[in-house]
């Protein structure tokens, strides 16, 4: 029952060019031992921030031909987005904005015994962090560089609130560092 | 006989806050497992950029106490600046500025069988990667984010260039990636 920001991300801290594209992730070929597959089986309800949910909209073919279907995702999911955003068929999908405290409760009653992966981006992540809520940082850090981009968490955390849990390399271009969230 | 880029950056990428604090890093704690005996018993010259310089000309007490000189090399080292420094006593520096190229000959002769540590920051490190002089990127990922700073390596350098090479803990909150930069 933990709240997890599960995301790849490049050594120099971005999960995505600018203008959102994940081909330099692509780029690193497939991942034999992938952790998602575990990870994912525990999981009970998602929150996503807007350009990711829009990113997925935009790039359905793409999705669907990796995942055999244009929303991957079996669980309740909340994107937090200040606009309207089209639906995507077969996504069970709510649209909130606001304090992700106030949204919260829903989502961890809905998770039940299972954890509640909060997606991305970064500054969705960073709010459930600045609320208290975030229990774990999990990370594949990538062979690459991006120079620029899309933060990992724009936030100062210092050495008191993040804790090194686990390091696991995933294939031959990626780590995974997993961290507890100290509150 | 490698030139190598060695340092310790945050999960997010940064090397230092954005006024060169080091502070992040420090509050980490020792570091009881360090690479950096081994390594720098292997480096035959030293590049550093002019503020990597400076930050240990103005804490020259602090690197003093820690390293048991205010300045803590014993090879030779090029100084990359545009504007004159003043010297530290003791330390067996040369100031230069231009192309990385003009200087790297006599740099890597000075070297001979030992490495070229390029100490940092990210800028330098990115000429030598521009200039295809650099084969050996070394970070130490402690458990900390910084939101802003001064950054690892400002290039984008994607899956067919980084090579990852070794993952080791170095310790409770340190974890060491080493890639192999290919040209």
């Amino acid at each position: 029952m933990k709240t997890q920001y599960y995301t790849a991300a490049s050594l120099d801290g971005f999960i995505a060019t600018e203008d959102d594209s994940l081909a330099w992730l692509f780029e690193l070929g497939d991942v034999p031992d992938s952790s998602y597959p575990e990870f994912i089986a525990k999981v009970g309800a998602i929150a996503m921030g807007s350009a990711t949910y829009r990113w997925i909209l935009e790039h359905s073919s793409e999705v669907e031909a990796q995942t055999g279907s244009a929303w991957p995702y079996a669980c309740p999911t909340w994107v937090f987005t200040t606009r309207p955003q089209k639906a995507i068929p077969g996504a069970d999908v709510r649209f909130v904005s606001g304090d992700v405290r106030a949204v919260f409760p829903e989502m961890r009653a809905t998770a039940g015994e299972r954890n509640l992966w909060i997606v991305g981006g970064g500054d969705l992540a960073g709010q459930f962090c600045d609320a208290g809520l975030l229990d774990e940082l999990i990370v594949q850090v990538g062979s690459a560089t991006l120079g620029r981009g899309k933060p990992l968490l724009p936030r100062r955390l210092c050495g008191s609130v993040l804790h090194l849990t686990c390091v696991s390399r995933l294939g031959p271009e990626m780590v995974e560092l997993r961290y507890d969230v100290r509150k």
